[in-house]
C-alpha cells in the first residue's frame, strides 16, 4: 500500500529558526534529532549555511551558519539513519565554506530560490552537487510565479541543473489543492529526470493537505515540522504525516513524546500557528511580513482594521 | 467564478454548544447572529430540539431545547436574511414541541442520523417536511459507515425522503481528500433530486479542505463555525470558507470583528481546536470521547502513552 519512494524531511530546526534567529540551544536540537532518528524520518534540516562575512554570529544562534563542527556535536552518539540537511539562500552562502561531501556530516544541501534568481541556484546547487551532495532547488514564492516563467524555469532546472529534485515551496500558505494539483502535475510533467518535493505553509490550515494531494500526484519529497513548528503559521505537522503515510518503517511515537516533553512547553514562548492575520496573508496571497509586524504591536488583535488594511491599498 | 447554489451553514452555538451543555448566553448568541447576519451566512444553526421528557432544563443550557421564545429573542430587531436552524437528534425529540414553519421563527431542521437509523430519520424528516420545514439529513460517522450499507441508505433517501439536503458527516475527523472525493461522488450519484453538503471535523487539520474537496465535487451545502469552534477539534472554520468562496454576497469583515471581541477571550475559557489527541483519534477513525476524557485528566498531555492504549485494544 505505501510509496516506499516517498521521503520525508523534517525542517523543524531550519524553519521555526526564521522565529528565534536560530537560537535553539543544543539540548534541544539533540532531543529533536533523537526523537526524529527513531521515528526513521530521512532527513533533519537543521539550518542555514550562511556566509560569516555577510552576518555576524553575535547578532544570530549557531542555526544559522551550520558549522560541521556544531552539527556534529548534535548527532554524536545517537544511533539514527537520519540525513541531516542544510539549506542554502542564493547570494548568501560562502561557497569556501562547504568542504566536500566526506568531510562534513551533512548529506544534502537545498538551495532555496525565486524563480528570477534561478540561474544563480542552478550555478550554486551544480556546485555542490560536484562536491558530492544530495541536492534539491526549492522554488519559493510558487504562488505568486508567472506561468510562463515557471514553465522556462522548469526546463531550465530540467536541462542544466545536477539537483535531484526540484520544491514546490508555497511561502505564503495561499494554495487550494486545485492549484497545488496544477502545479505539481506541471512539475512533473516537466522535470522527467527529476523527483519532485512540496513545501508548505500553514496559513490557511491547509498545509497537510496540499501535501497529501502533491504526494496524490507523485510528489515523493516532503517537508514537515514537529507541531507544526515554523515562521508564522508554520508547516506542514510532520506527526499528521506520519500517521497518513503507511511506510511501516516509520513511527510516530517518539514524535507524540517529543511534542509533550519539549513542544508544548515552547508554544507557551513561541508563537506560531493558526493565527487570524497570517490567515488574512494566506488568503490575500500576500507575504506575512505585515502579520507578523502586527503579531508584534498592540493592535494585534485587531483583526479587521488589518484586513481593511490589506485589500485597501492601491494596487495599480 | 462563483457559484451560486453554494449556501453556508454556520453552526458555532449548536456545535460549540456539545463543549458546555449549551450554555452559551443571550448575548453571546446574539453577537453571533449579528455578525453572520452582516456576513450574510445562509444559516445559523443555534442547537438542538431535545425533549424536556428527556433532559431536564435544569441540567442544561436553553440551546439544548431552543424553544422559539427563546429564539425570537435573540433574533429580534436584527436585520437579516440568515435563516435559523436547528438540529434533531433520532429518538431525543418529541414532535409535538415543533409548531407549523409559519408560527416558529425556524427555518430550517436537520435530522442527524446513523446509517443504521435512517428509517427513523426519514419518518422524522418527513414530518418537518410536511409541517412546512426546509429539512437535511446529516449521515453521521461516515468514516464508518460500509459502502454496501451506505449505498442501500443513500438509495432509500432519495426515493422515501423529503429531505432537500442530504449531509456527509466526518464525525471523526479522519477523512482524506480521497475518500471525501468517493463519498461526494457517490452521494451526487444517487440522490439525483437532491443537494449534498458536508460537515468536517477538524482533528487533521483536514476540515477546511474536505470541505473545499466537497464543493469541487458539487456538493453545495458547507457547514463552518467561527473560529473552528466546536467539540474535540472543532469545525472548519467558517472565516476560511468567506476567504475561500468568491459570491460577493459573503462579507468576511463582521467574523474578524466577532473572533477579535468574542472568540479570542471565549479561547482562554474553553478548550477546542488542533490538539494532539484529538488528532490520534482522527488518524486512528475513532470517536474523540476517549480524548475528550484523556484532556479532562492530570494525563492531559501524555500522547505516546494515550496512542498506545487506543493501538494496543484488542481488536478481534
Amino acid at each position: 500500500m505505501f510509496r516506499e519512494k516517498i521521503k520525508i524531511l523534517d525542517c523543524t530546526i531550519r524553519d521555526g529558526g526564521l522565529i528565534n534567529n536560530h537560537n535553539f540551544d543544543h539540548r534541544f536540537v539533540r532531543a529533536v534529532y533523537k526523537a526524529l532518528s527513531e521515528a526513521a524520518v530521512d532527513y533533519m534540516e537543521i539550518g542555514y549555511k550562511n556566509s560569516k562575512k555577510l552576518f555576524s554570529p553575535k547578532d544570530f544562534g549557531k542555526w544559522k551558519f551550520c558549522d560541521d563542527e556544531d552539527i556534529k556535536k548534535v548527532i554524536e552518539g545517537i544511533k539514527s539513519h537520519t540525513k541531516i540537511s542544510v539549506m542554502v539562500d542564493v547570494d548568501r552562502v560562502d561557497i569556501d565554506d562547504i568542504k566536500p561531501r566526506k568531510e562534513s556530516p551533512v548529506g544534502m544541501i537545498r538551495v532555496a530560490s525565486y524563480v528570477k534568481d534561478i540561474d544563480k541556484a542552478i550555478s550554486l546547487v551544480n556546485h555542490f552537487a560536484d562536491k558530492g551532495y544530495e541536492t534539491t532547488v526549492n522554488i519559493m514564492a510558487i504562488s505568486r510565479a508567472l506561468d510562463n516563467e515557471l514553465t522556462e524555469c522548469l526546463e531550465q532546472l530540467e536541462k542544466e541543473c545536477k539537483a535531484g529534485v526540484i520544491y514546490i515551496v508555497d511561502s505564503f500558505g495561499a494554495l487550494y489543492q486545485e492549484t497545488t494539483e496544477f502545479l505539481i502535475k506541471k512539475a512533473k510533467d516537466i522535470l522527467k529526470t527529476k523527483e519532485v518535493g512540496i513545501h508548505a505553509h500553514n496559513n490557511q490550515q491547509l498545509a497537510f493537505s496540499n501535501t497529501i494531494e502533491a504526494i496524490i500526484h507523485n510528489a515523493n519529497y516532503v517537508d514537515g515540522t514537529v507541531y507544526g513548528l515554523g515562521r508564522a503559521a508554520g508547516n506542514c505537522p510532520l506527526e499528521l504525516l506520519l500517521g497518513f503515510l503507511k511506510n511501516p518503517k516509520y513511527d510516530i511515537r517518539p514524535i507524540l513524546d517529543l511534542i509533550s516533553n519539549e513542544f508544548i512547553p515552547l508554544r507557551k514562548k513561541m508563537e506560531w500557528g493558526y493565527i487570524i492575520p497570517y490567515a488574512i496573508t494566506g488568503i490575500l496571497d500576500e507575504h506575512p511580513r505585515s502579520a507578523m509586524a502586527l503579531r508584534e504591536s498592540e493592535k494585534k488583535e485587531n483583526y479587521r482594521e488589518f484586513y481593511e488594511s490589506l485589500v485597501g491599498e492601491d494596487q495599480e
